[in-house]
Parts: structure tokens; C-alpha cells; sequence
């Protein structure tokens, strides 16, 4: 699945001028060795709904375009300030803050373009059109950045609402995505909540990550949430109380998939991969 | 009609949370007294091909939230580096870095959200997502941004080939929108043209403009094209070539119109209006 997924995304760029810097620089960040959790969240709905993965291989990877710009607009100065990502230098570091900004527009404006060519019913495509720009705009995902540099969180409340918005929304479009592909629209709000509650548990799972491993373990940047005086869940709950509740978001996600009725089919397997993420 | 596109706009706008400082960074550029040409030409070539413009207004409004984004991002110290726009501070200075990326990351991806809303049927919208996401991304304005900081331009062709991008490709957004949106999917590729020549001939007298008139006036940066030592089609030709070049593309324009049979209608006004602005 990951092999198409990077196939399809490199007949993406090669859709882009040679000779663009610009290019270049989406090329570096969207090909620099990612999960592909997005993509592979969506196609493995797909099949759990009993359709061939193939007809969502361009929705999945607007997700992950839109997921890459996300990462490359977050490590700017004027944002995270971030030197470091999949154990390579970030994009503005190797292409200069121009470039990078230019980068992550074009992935962001590229995303709707590959959305476009996908073989999909004209209902359903505008439909998909409608999910990704919701879940990846100023109500969604954008919103939960703003959240995250605002530097307001202070309860778990103000956590779980930045983590639903700032992972959960890209986790929420992949799920709707997936169901209104299959054509299974009566649930494409319980797939909307299944991305929340997964975007909450992964968000809460990298913070566990950030004080049981190293940086060089996890190949982001030198400096520690703690170093940058982030809030995290535990820095508000504290190890076991985090570890307690990120489980019970776990399990929350198992009940959902089971309203779907998809409770032991590919995306449970993913997901179950997500928990055992070396907690 | 620009009452009727600012009231959409605003409808729009309060489609985000109150409390966002993003929301307060996007209306802040987004409501700060344009000119709105590019909705302007989208509606006005819908009236010439018969249509009530009112159905146009939704594609209208993502034309200039994609035209804003541009404006705040390419305002940025790591690009333009501008402090003023439209005789106010620009987007970063009030709001700061961060929020200004954010800012034009949401306007960008509100465009699409504004279009999904827009009651055309599906294949339609589907058509017009295509034409924006391809006209915006990194073949079209985000090339042309890369071409005008890569500081390359060396001839007169160079320069048009960045225009055409750079402004271009909006207008030709606009224009092939208000086509597909009238059925008129014939005229879809001389609309395409006629954008591309309609931002050359823009930018040339934008570009003479900045040696006519004081930067008081224009309401923009401080810093003049010359004092940043931009090439501009006056410093490639001298001024009387560059304003015969900036004629012969506006009776190309008109050559155009008469092509389409709208050689009379309400887009010949507003491109008059264009053309007379004070050469």
C-alpha cells in the first residue's frame, strides 16, 4: 500500500517544471520518508468498506500533501523554529524561508489539484473537495495551530480541543473521505468523530514518546517539548495519569469502529500498529 | 456587484470562530478595500455570456481570498519584505509572523471551502475546483512568485513569461471559471489566454505606474522597484517601448473579446477602466 502511495505521489510532482526550485523543495519534505499514516488511514477504510483501495489513492495523497505543507509552514522561524524532521535538516533550513513558504503553498494548492484528478463521481469528488478544505482550514487543523502558538492551553480540556483540530481534522478527512467514497454517507459523521478521538490519542502518544525517548530516537528537532516549555498532556497529568487516559482514548476508537462495523478489518490493524508505537 | 461580492465575502468570514486571531488576520486583508478586479472580471464575463452573476459569486469570492493569500504571504520579511499595502500596515506587521503565514494558509484554503459552497452542479464545480487549484499552484502564480524572487529576469521575455504566471493566471482563473460556469466550455481555452495577456498587460502598467506616480499615491511599500533594483518592463525597454508593448497587449485583449463575441459587454468596460488607469 505505502508502494502506491509514493508511486502515485511521485506521478504528482512529476506533474511540476524540471527546473523549479519550488518543486525541489516539496519533492524533499513530501518524499523524505513519511508513514504515510493519512493515506493509509483512508485506503485501509476504503477496504474495510469492501472497495478496491485503488479509487482513493489521489484523495489519500491530497491528505498527505496537505499534511506536508502543514509540516513545513509549522518548522518556519516564525512558527516552531524547528532545525530538525525525519532525522534531515527542514525545508527552509536546505531551500532558504521564501522557497519554504512557496513550498508549503503549493502543496497545499497542489493537494486540490491531485484531489481533481481523481476517478470519482462528480457528487463525490465535490464532496471530498468540501471535507479536505474543512478539515485542513481555519475551523479545523489551521485552528489548532493557532491554538498550539497561541500558548493558552492550561487545562486538559484546552489540550484535547488543540489536538482534535490540529491531528484529529486530517485523521477526521481521511475517515470522511473514506466513507463517502465507499458511498457509506450514513456514517461519514462517526468517521468524523473517529478522527478526532485518534488524533487525540496519537498527539497524546508523541507526548509520552517526547519523555521516554530521546530526540535522536525520534529524529525531530534538538530541543524537547520540556526544553520549549510546552504544554503537553504530561506536563499536566503527569506519566501514569497521561498514560491512563491516552488508553482510554484507545479504547473509545475501538468502540467507534465498531459502529461501523468494521471492528476487525484493515484500519483496526493500523491502528492497533498507532498504540503499540513503542509507548 | 462589488457591494454584492464584499457581502459575500463578509457572509463568508463569519463562517470562522469570533474569537480566532487568524479569522481577525484574514478579514484584516481580506476587507481592506481591494479593488476586487478578479471577482470583478469572473462576474462580468458571466453577464456577457448571459448569465445572472449572482450564481458566479461564490467562485468570485475564492478568486480574491486566493489573491489576498498571495498578497499577505509574498508581503513577508522572507519574501517582498513590505510594511505597507494599500495604505495600511501590512498583515505581518500587525499580526506578526506567525499569524500572517497562518493567515494566508487559511485564506488559501477557505477559497476552496467558499467554492464548495457555490450551487453549481457537481461537474461544474468540479471543473472550477481543477481551474483554480491548477491556475494558483506551482504551474501557475506560485511559479511566477518563484521566477520574480529568483531574481532570473533578464529579458523582456523572461518578464512576460513571470507575468503571465504571476498575475496572469488568476485572471485566467476568473475568466475560464466564468465560462465552464456558463456552459461555455469552448471559449475555456481563449479564456485561459486572454487571462494570461490581461495580467501582462496589468503588471506593465503597474510597473509603469511606479515611475509616474509617487509610492504615496499607489498606496504600497516605501521601497520603490528601483530602490530594491527590480527588473520591470521600464527598466528593461525605457519608458516610451514599454508603453507601446503595454498597448500592443491591450488591443490583443481586444482581439480576444471579439473572438468570444463579447467584443461589447460589461468585461470590454472594466478592461477599459483598467487600461485608463492613470498611464
Amino acid at each position: 500500500m505505502i508502494k502506491d502511495i509514493d508511486k502515485q505521489l511521485f506521478t504528482i510532482l512529476a506533474y511540476y517544471p524540471e527546473t523549479s526550485v519550488v518543486k525541489e523543495a516539496m519533492s524533499y519534505s513530501l518524499m523524505s520518508g513519511g508513514k504515510r499514516l493519512r493515506p493509509q488511514l483512508l485506503l485501509a477504510m476504503l477496504q474495510d468498506f469492501g472497495c478496491d483501495y485503488q479509487i482513493g489513492l489521489y484523495p489519500a495523497c491530497a491528505l498527505e500533501m496537505v499534511h506536508t505543507y502543514s509540516l513545513v509552514h509549522d518548522d518556519l522561524p516564525a512558527m516552531d523554529d524547528d532545525d530538525m524532521r525525519r532525522f534531515k535538516p527542514t525545508n527552509h533550513k536546505v531551500f532558504g524561508e521564501g522557497v519554504a513558504i512557496l513550498a508549503g503553498d503549493a502543496l497545499l494548492t497542489g493537494a486540490f489539484t491531485a484531489l481533481s484528478q481523481a476517478s470519482l463521481d462528480a457528487d463525490v469528488l465535490g464532496k471530498c473537495f468540501e471535507i479536505l478544505a474543512r478539515n485542513a482550514g481555519s475551523n479545523g487543523m489551521i485552528l489548532g495551530q493557532e491554538l498550539d502558538i497561541d500558548d493558552q492551553i492550561q487545562h486538559i480540556d484546552d489540550l484535547v480541543a488543540c489536538y482534535n483540530l490540529k491531528t484529529g481534522c486530517l485523521f477526521a478527512a481521511a475517515f470522511e473521505m473514506a466513507a463517502v467514497i465507499a458511498g457509506q454517507d450514513a456514517y461519514q459523521k462517526l468517521a468524523h468523530e473517529l478522527g478526532l478521538s485518534l488524533g487525540v490519542a496519537f498527539q497524546f502518544q508523541d507526548d509520552l514518546l517526547e519523555v521516554t525517548k530521546s530526540s535522536e530516537e525520534i529524529g525531530k528537532s534538538n530541543q524537547s517539548d520540556a526544553e520549549r516549555d510546552k504544554t503537553t498532556v504530561v506536563s499536566l497529568l503527569g506519566l501514569e495519569q497521561a498514560r491512563t487516559l491516552t488508553e482510554s482514548y484507545f479504547s473509545s476508537i475501538k468502540d467507534l469502529l465498531r459502529k461501523m462495523n468494521i471492528e476487525n478489518g484493515n484500519l483496526k490493524q493500523i491502528i492497533d500498529e498507532m498504540m503499540s508505537r513503542e509507548l
